[in-house]
C-alpha cells in the first residue's frame, strides 16, 4: 500500500530527527539561553547533515564570542521588528531572573526590573503634569502681556496681579495694579477711539513678536518642534525610528514655542503639542531604564502611556487620554500598557491639579455645570451639527492637505518665517475686533449667560453676525495655519469652529422655542421656569462634531468631551453628533487629518483601522518582480567574505535570506544588513585570520578540511535569525497585511513548497496598497 | 565566482516562475474570485510541475462544483480558525460589492451589508436593555413577595403598591394596600415577637421556594444557564464553540432563574448573568444577519459588543462596559468593535433608563451624590482596603476553586438540588436577623446617614458588631455559593464584602478623627461644619478593592466604579485601592476568578494577558513526539479514496497536512478532517465514478493517463487551504504563542528547511504551558 510506504518513510526521517534531538523534551530547561541555543542549533544542523549527506565537521565556537555593539539597534528612518525586540527583552528578562538566587543585589535587580515600568510611567506622568502647568501659566502670562502689564510684579498675569493687591472682585477695570498699554502710553481712558487703537496696535505688535520668536527658535534649535506632532508620534509608535524627534531639544523648544504661538493669537491649540511634549518626556525618562531605553519595542509601551498623559493634561481627561492613546495613536497596546497608561494619565492630571493653573478646583478647561436636561426633539439639531462636523472635517482635510502639498512643492516652502508672519498678521488684525475670535475659551463657556432673556433684540442679532463672521474667519484661517512651522495643535481650533456653529444653532433653537412656546414640540422644554434651550450644550455638541469630523476619533472623543465638561448626562447627544460626523465624513474619505499628514509625508505607517479588501495574493506583491534582478541571497556555508561584501556593496537591501545552497534553495534563516556589516568589519579588525577569502559559515559545523586547508573561516551563526516568518506564495494579501499589523513584522519571506521565492517588506505592502488606491506608490519614502 | 553561479541559477528558476505567473501583476484584478483562485492555482501548479518534472496533465474541473453544505462550519467543542473565517467574510464581502453596479437590489444589498453590523448591535442593545428592565422589575417584585403582598394588584411590588394608592410618602408602615404576611395571617402587629417570627418563617420559606424553582428550571430546561457565564463567554470569544450556550432556552431560563435566585436572598448578584443574557441576545440577533450568524469569527464581534451592553445595564456604566469587554472578556477587539460596543452599551443603557426601573432619573443602582472632598491622609486607609481586597481575592479564588474541584470529584456533584437548598436555607436563616446581610443595597448607600452624630454610643458599637458578623458570614457563604447550579454573579457579593469592610474602616476613621479633632492630621478634615469623614466613600473604595482582588480587573473596574457612583473626583482613591488590590493579589496568583474557572473546566483558552517567558522552541512542543507514531499526512496526487478513509478511521486528528509526495516531503497545504469527510461522502453519493480506488487529487492538474486508464479521479482542490501558517522548528515558543494569540490560529505546521516536520495545535500549546507550570497537561480537555 502506498500510504504505508509513505508513513514508514516519514517515520524513518522523523526517527532520525528524534534521535538527534535528544534534548528536545518539553520540560523547561534549567540550562542557560546560550546552551539552549546550542542545543537548538545542534538539532537543526544535525538534521541538515542528515539531509545533505555532508560528513566530517568540526564544532567551533562562533568567531565573534561577544557580539560587537550596535547589533540589534536600528538606523534612523528605519522600521523596527517588533517580534525580534520583544524576544530580545524576554531573553534579557530571563537572564536577570535566572540569577535571582545568587545574591541580594540580584534580587534587588529583579525587583527593580519588575517595577521599572511603573516607576518610569510615574516619572513621565509627573513630568508631563509639571510641563503642562508651566506651559499653562506661561501662556496665560504672555496672552495678557498683549493687553497690559503688572507693573510691580511683571511676572504676574492679569488675574494674579489683581489678586496680589487684594482686589476682592476680579472685574475688568477695577484692578489697581494692572496697567493696560493705552494707560501706560498716556492715552486717557476717556478717549475711546485712541485707547482702542493703542490696544489694537499693541495686540498686533505683540502677536508678531511672539510669532517671530517662535518660528526663529524652531528653525534654529529644533526643526522637529513644529506642527502638532501627532502624525509623527503615530508613525513612531507603529515602529519607525526618527532620531531626535522626541529629544530634549525638541521638548524644550516645543514647550517654549507653544506658549509663544498660542499667545500670538494664532488659530491653533496646545493639545496636540502637549502630546508631543509628553512623548518627549516618555522618551527621555525611558533612557533611565535600560529595559525601555535600549529596546525600541518596549520603549513604545512607555510612549503610549505618555501620549495618554498628554491628552490627560490637555483636557483634564485621564480616561479620555487612555482611550485616545488606544484608539488614535498607539499601535501595539497590550493590556499591561492600558493599565500603565491610566496610571500615567492620572499622575499627570494629579500633578497639574496640584499646580492649579486654572485657579479653581476643576481639572478641566471648560467646566460646564449644566444641570438642564435635554429633550429628544433636540436630537435633530444635534444631528444637523454632526452633519456639519462631518462635512467640515472632509473639507478641512482636503483643503489643508492641498495647501500643505502646495507648500512642499512650491517656493512657499522656502520662506517659512515669512509665511508665519503673514498668517500671524492676518489673524491678529482680523481677530481683534471680534470678541468671538480673540478668545476661544469664551466660545465654550461664558456666552451662556448672554442670552438668558432670549428676546430677538439687537444684541442677539449682532451676536449672530459676529458669530457668523468668526465662523467663516476661523474656518478659512485654520486651513492655512495648520502646517506652518510653529507648534500647532488642531483640537482647539476645530472645537472652536464647532462651538461657534453650535452656539448659532443653539441661539436659533432658543429663538424658535421661545416664539413657539406653546407648540407641542417645545411645550415640554419650556414648561418650567428656566430657559427653554441651553445654547452652551449646543456649543459642546458642535465642538464634538467638528473634532470628530476632523480627527475621525470616536469613543475617545465622546469620553474626552464629557470629561472635559463634566456632563455625564449629555453622553447621548455627544454620541449622536460624533457618530453622524464620522459617518458623513467617512462617506467622503475615511482618512483622518493625522493619517492624511502621515501619507503626505510618506511615512511607512500601516493603518490598523483600514481594512484590506482586495483579492491579491502574496505572489503579486513580493519582490523581485518579473522585471527586476533576482533576489539577493546568501548561502549558509559556501560564500567568502569578499563575495558577501560585494553583494552588500552592490545592493541596498536591509537584509538577506540565507539558503542551504545554490542548488537546494531552501530557507535557513535571515540576516540583517546592519548586523552583517558590523560583524564582518569587527571580525576583520579583531581577528587577523579573517581575510577576503575566508568562507562565511552561518552554521555551527564547519567541515574539517576547510579549517585545515584554507584561511580561517568566519562563523556568524549568532547574527542569523533562524526563525524568520515565512508565508506561502498563495497566501491572500489580507492575511499578510494582518500578520504585518498584528505581529509588527518588518519583512516576511515568501516560499513555495519550501523553496524561497521572494520577500515582502512593509514598504512593499504600503506601495501595493497605494497602487490599489490609484495613488503614487513612490509616495512611500522610507523603509 | 560561486556567487554569480548562484545568482544565475536563482535567476533561471525565477524566470520560469515569472513566465508562468503571467497574471501576477500588482494591479487590482477585476476578475472574479473564482478566476483569481484559478490563476493562483495554475501558478502554483505550474511551478510544481517545473520542479517535479511531471508531464502530460489535463485541467479538469473540481469533482465538487458546489461545495457541499457544512464545509467551513465547526463541530461542537472545537476551536475556530480566525484567519480562515475573516478571510471567508472578505470573500463574501467582495462578492456582494462586485455586483454593486448590476441592479438596484444589489445596491440595497450592499448598503444592508454595510449597515447590518450597526443594526445588529442596536437590536442587541435594545433587547439587552429590555431584558434588564424586566429582570429588575421581576426581582424587585419577588424580593418584596418574601415580606408581603399587594392584595388588590398583586403584580405590584411594595413601592408601586404604595404609589398606586396615592400615599405621598413612601414610609415603611404607612401604606394601606400593602399587606405583610404577619398581617395577613392574623398576627396582630402589637405582638412583636410573633410578627417577627412569621416574617422570619415566610422569608425562609419563600427563599426555599424560589431556590427550588430556580434549580429545577435550570436542571430541566437549560443546564448551561447556571453560574455566572463569564468564564464560558471568555472562552467562546477566544474562539471556541459551545453549542446552545448562548441559545434562546438559556436566555429565557437564565433570565427567569436569575430573578428567582436573587430574590431567594442568596449571596449572588445578577451582573455576571446579565452579561450572559446580553451575549445570548447577541447570538440570537446575529442569526438575522447571515454575515454574522454564519461566520463564527464575525459573530464574536457582535458578542463582544453584547458583553459591553451587559455590563452597561448591570451597572449603568456604558464606558465601563466597553472597557470591561475590552479588558476582561474579549479576545479579538478591533477598533470598529470598540465603537460598536459603545453604541450597543449606550443603546442598552438608554432603553433601560426609559423603563426607569429604579424609579429615579439615574441609571445607576448606587448613585452616591457625595460632594465631600477627600484628603491625602485618607490614602492610608484606602491602601489598607486595597491590601484587604487583594488578600481576600486570593483567598476567595483558592477556596472557591478548591470547593468546586471537590464538588466535581466527589458525590456532592450528584446532588445539585440538595446543595442549592442547603445553601439557601443557611443563607436565609443566618441573613435575616442582620440588616447588613439581608439587603445589600443598603450597605452601599443608605447607611451614610446613620452616623452623622459620630459619637461612640451603643448604636455605633452595635452597628460595628453587626457589620463584623455580616462580613464573616458573607465571606464564608460566598465561597460556597459561587458555583452552585443556579445563575450566580460574583460582582455584587464581592462588592458587598468590600463595602462592609470599607464601612467598618470608615466608621473607625470617623471615630478617630472625631476624637482627635485637633490633631494636625485631622485638623484640615474637620475644619468646616460637615462630618470629618464620609464612611460611604470608604465603602465605595472597599467595594472597588475586593472586586479588583477577585476579578483582577483594572481600568474597567475603576471606570465602572466611578460611573456607578457618579464620583469623578474619587478616581484617585479608587485607583489607589484597585492597584494595591491587584498588586497584592498578583503576588499570590496572577489568575482572576474567571481564568481559574476556565482552567478548572479545561477550556482551551489562551490567555492574552499572561506572558510566556520560557526558553522552549517549536521543536519541543510539536507533535509527533519521539514516542508517538509518525505524523499523518496526505500526498497531493497519489492516495486513493480508500487510503484516505482508512487514515481518517484510524486517527482522530482534526486536519491533515498535504505534501508533494512521500519522497519529497514539502508542504503543499492543509485540509480539515471535517471538510475532507464531508467532501468524500458527498462525492461518493453524487458521483457514480468515484469508487474506493479513485485517486484523490488536491491539485488542479490530473495526468492524462490516469484519467484514461483507472477510475474517475476525485479532485478536492477547493477544500485545500493552500496558505497554511508555517513556522520553522527553531522558532521560540514565545513567538509561536504570540502568533496563536494575535492571529487566532487553530494550528500551525512546523517545517525545517521547507520540509514538514510536525504540527502544533492550540491544545498542544496549552498542554505545554500547563506542563511548564507543573500542572497536569491532561486538564486541557477540548480541542
Amino acid at each position: 500500500m502506498e500510504t504505508d510506504t509513505l508513513i514508514e518513510d516519514m517515520a524513518s526521517v522523523q526517527a532520525h530527527y528524534r534521535a538527534v534531538s535528544a534534548n528536545g523534551t518539553v520540560s523547561e530547561r534549567s540550562s542557560t539561553d546560550e546552551e539552549m541555543l546550542d542545543i537548538a542549533t545542534d538539532t537543526r544542523f544535525e538534521y541538515t547533515d542528515l539531509a545533505d549527506k555532508s560528513h566530517g565537521s568540526t564544532n567551533l565556537m562562533d568567531t565573534l564570542d561577544d557580539l560587537p555593539p550596535g547589533i540589534g539597534q536600528y538606523d534612523d528612518f528605519h522600521t523596527i521588528d517588533w517580534l525580534r525586540d520583544i524576544s530580545r527583552d524576554r531573553i534579557r528578562h530571563r537572564q536577570i531572573s535566572k540569577r535571582k538566587q545568587d545574591s541580594c543585589f540580584a534580587k534587588v535587580k529583579v525587583a527593580h526590573d519588575a517595577w521599572s515600568g511603573w516607576v518610569c510611567v510615574l516619572l513621565v506622568g509627573c513630568a508631563t503634569g509639571a510641563f503642562a502647568a508651566v506651559i499653562d501659566v506661561g501662556t496665560s502670562w504672555m496672552s495678557d502681556l498683549k493687553e497690559g502689564i503688572c507693573l510691580e510684579q511683571f511676572w504676574f498675569n492679569r488675574e494674579q496681579c489683581c489678586w496680589a493687591v487684594n482686589d476682592t472682585t476680579f472685574d475688568q477695570n477695577a484692578c489697581s495694579q494692572w496697567y493696560s498699554w493705552s494707560h501706560l502710553f498716556g492715552v486717557s481712558e476717556s478717549s475711546v477711539f485712541g485707547s482702542y487703537m493703542i490696544k489694537y496696535i499693541m495686540y498686533v505688535l505683540w502677536a508678531m513678536v511672539f510669532a517671530t520668536l517662535a518660528v526663529m527658535l524652531v528653525r534654529v534649535f529644533a526643526p522637529y518642534a513644529c506642527g502638532s506632532g501627532i502624525p509623527e508620534i503615530k508613525t513612531i509608535l507603529s515602529g519607525f525610528i526618527i532620531r531626535g524627534y522626541l529629544g530634549k531639544w525638541t521638548l524644550i523648544i516645543k514647550s517654549v514655542c507653544m506658549m509663544l504661538a498660542v499667545s500670538a493669537g494664532l488659530s491653533l491649540g496646545k493639545e496636540g503639542p502637549l502630546v508631543h511634549v509628553a512623548s518627549c518626556c516618555g522618551n527621555i525618562f525611558s533612557y533611565l531604564f535600560p529595559k525601555y531605553g535600549k529596546n525600541e519595542a518596549k520603549k513604545r509601551e512607555i510612549l503610549s502611556a505618555a501620549a495618554a498623559a498628554g491628552v490627560s493634561v490637555a483636557f483634564g481627561a485621564p480616561i479620555g487620554g487612555v482611550l485616545f492613546s488606544l484608539e488614535e495613536v498607539s499601535y501595539y497596546f497590550p493590556l499591561k500598557t492600558l493599565w500603565r497608561s491610566f496610571f500615567c494619565a492620572l499622575a499627570a492630571a494629579f500633578v497639574l491639579r496640584s499646580f492649579n493653573p486654572f485657579g479653581n478646583d476643576h481639572l478641566v478647561m471648560f467646566y460646564v455645570d449644566y444641570r438642564n436636561a435635554w429633550y429628544l426633539v433636540e436630537l435633530i439639531p444635534f444631528i444637523v451639527l454632526g452633519v456639519f462636523g462631518g462635512i467640515w472635517g472632509a473639507v478641512f482635510i482636503k483643503g489643508n492637505i492641498r495647501w500643505c502639498r502646495y507648500r512642499k512643492s512650491s517656493n512657499l516652502g522656502k520662506f517659512p518665517i515669512t509665511e508665519v508672519l503673514v498668517v500671524t498678521a492676518v489673524t491678529a488684525i482680523l481677530a481683534f475686533p471680534n470678541p468671538y475670535t480673540s478668545d476661544y475659551q469664551r466660545n465654550l463657556t461664558d456666552a451662556t449667560t448672554d442670552f438668558t432673556s432670549a428676546n430677538i433684540d439687537s444684541g442677539v442679532t449682532r451676536a449672530m453676525w459676529q458669530l457668523a463672521l468668526a465662523l467663516v474667519f476661523k474656518m478659512v484661517i485654520t486651513v492655512f495655519t495648520f502646517g506652518i512651522k510653529v507648534p500647532a495643535g488642531l483640537f482647539i481650533p476645530s472645537m472652536a469652529i464647532g462651538a461657534i456653529a453650535g452656539r448659532m444653532i443653539g441661539i436659533g433653537m432658543e429663538q424658535l422655542a421661545y416664539s413657539h412656546r406653546e407648540h407641542y414640540l417645545f411645550k415640554e422644554m419650556c414648561h418650567s421656569g428656566h430657559t427653554c434651550v441651553t445654547p452652551g450644550l449646543y456649543a459642546m455638541v458642535g465642538a464634538c462634531a467638528t473634532l470628530g469630523g476632523v480627527t475621525k476619533m470616536t469613543v475617545s472623543l465622546v469620553v474626552i468631551m464629557f470629561e472635559l465638561t463634566g456632563g455625564l448626562q449629555y453622553i447621548v447627544p455627544l454620541m449622536a453628533a460624533a457618530m453622524t460626523a464620522k459617518w458623513i465624513g467617512d462617506a467622503f474619505d475615511k482618512e483622518g487629518i493625522y493619517d492624511a499628514h502621515i501619507k503626505l509625508n510618506g511615512y511607512p505607517f500601516l493603518d490598523s483601522k483600514e481594512e484590506f479588501t482586495h483579492t491579491t495574493i502574496a505572489a503579486d506583491v513580493m519582490r523581485p518582480k518579473r522585471t527586476e534582478p533576482p533576489l539577493c541571497v546568501l548561502t549558509q556555508d559556501s560564500m567568502t567574505v569578499e563575495q558577501i561584501e560585494a553583494i552588500m556593496r552592490e545592493t541596498d537591501h536591509n537584509g538577506f535570506p540565507v539558503i542551504v545552497s545554490a542548488e537546494s534553495q531552501y530557507l535557513v534563516g535571515f540576516v540583517l544588513r546592519r548586523d552583517l556589516s558590523i560583524a564582518i568589519s569587527s571580525a576583520r579588525t579583531n581577528h587577523d585570520g579573517i581575510v577576503s577569502n575566508s568562507v562565511v559559515y552561518f552554521t555551527n559545523h564547519v567541515p574539517v578540511n576547510t579549517v585545515v586547508g584554507g584561511p580561517e573561516p568566519l562563523k556568524l551563526r549568532k547574527i542569523l535569525d533562524m526563525a524568520p516568518v515565512t508565508i506561502t506564495d498563495q497566501t491572500p494579501m489580507e492575511t499578510v497585511v494582518e500578520m504585518f499589523r498584528k505581529l509588527g513584522l518588518r519583512q516576511t519571506l515568501v516560499t513555495h513548497n519550501g523553496r524561497l521565492l521572494g520577500i515582502i517588506t512593509k514598504k512593499d505592502i504600503l506601495r501595493h496598497i497605494a497602487q490599489l488606491k490609484n495613488q503614487d506608490p513612490d509616495s512611500i519614502l522610507f523603509n
